[in-house]
């Protein structure tokens, strides 16, 4: 079963969707078996990172964009912004899926992990994430 | 159930397999599931991104080769030609396997979003991505 | 079916577990199907790669270690030591699920791919990682 998650972000960082995907699981009453996760666009992405310490995800964010800084010269797809380069390269060094196991009715994520689509790009609007949701078959 | 893609390649870069995925999509006749798209190569890895803009794919390809170059002094890994270190390092920063949702007898990926296999040595040849289909069993 | 791996890790660097993964699918007689690897942390991750010469697994380290370097001016992230922030950056650049087509019950994978946990931490310890198995439904 698919299910596509509608999300307003508001410019670049990372946005917890761990309870997000905690709510389809119960409301589809998912127990035992495989949740994957994928994005459904080009310039933002998914991560599993450290939920605990903002500090962790300021640093992460903050040596991504110096690794891939806007107004590069080797860029020649600039038509979009300056924004939009690195956001595909970001993209790319990143994960666009995730697959995460389910047992007894949760996600078997470790005791700090969350779930963030790591937008990119500086607009604000829409993304949609898809879950698909598989029994376990055995 | 699992279907081993076959394709040639002419050298480094970016190879469009959005095509041959929903082929063999449609000729096994999933409707609702997850198509999970494996690469059997660590020298050469999986990559969803725009496939509007060419420019974009020439950027990305430009920005990589620039962040691991060839002849790096790092390295001593050297026996197989200067590409296959770097090979190896821009296999392990992007993707091995990827996992697309399917509805409706499609992908669900977004608008720009495509498959590719990405080529990191010169050599020309074959490689092989496997493709496994999962029917939805809710 | 889920099932947990522990494994002991001696500080920085790649642990080969495809040995374990391979018991785990010989021991719950997986012939068909599909098998998710999980990381349950934060600062390790896995990585398919080159088994064959460990100069690949060496440069591939070190390459790492020179891109994102302990004691960055950048991090605030410190509290939990100098290889703490640099342990969640690579995670991120790197895989924490690895899904992989199964037939005749082996893995699909290339001849010379193995499945590795990276640790990035320095410390010595127990990881988790969760193999999730499914049957081909077909």
């Amino acid at each position: 079963m698919n299910y596509v998650l509608k999300l307003t972000v508001g410019g670049q960082g990372l946005y917890d969707i761990t309870h997000k995907v905690i709510e389809t699981l119960n409301s589809a009453g998912l127990d035992e078996g495989l949740v994957t996760v994928f994005i459904r666009h080009t310039s933002a992405s998914l991560l599993i990172q450290e939920n605990a310490d903002p500090s962790a995800q300021r640093d992460l964010e903050a040596w991504l964009n110096r690794l891939v800084p806007e107004n590069d010269e080797l860029y020649t797809h600039t038509v979009e912004g300056p924004d939009d380069m690195p956001a595909h390269i970001k993209s790319a060094l990143t994960a666009a899926s995730l697959s995460i196991p389910v047992s007894g009715g949760a996600m078997m994520l470790g005791n700090w992990q969350g779930i963030f689509l790591w937008e990119h790009r500086h607009h604000r609007g829409e993304r949609e994430v898809v879950l698909n949701l598989l029994h376990s078959n055995w």
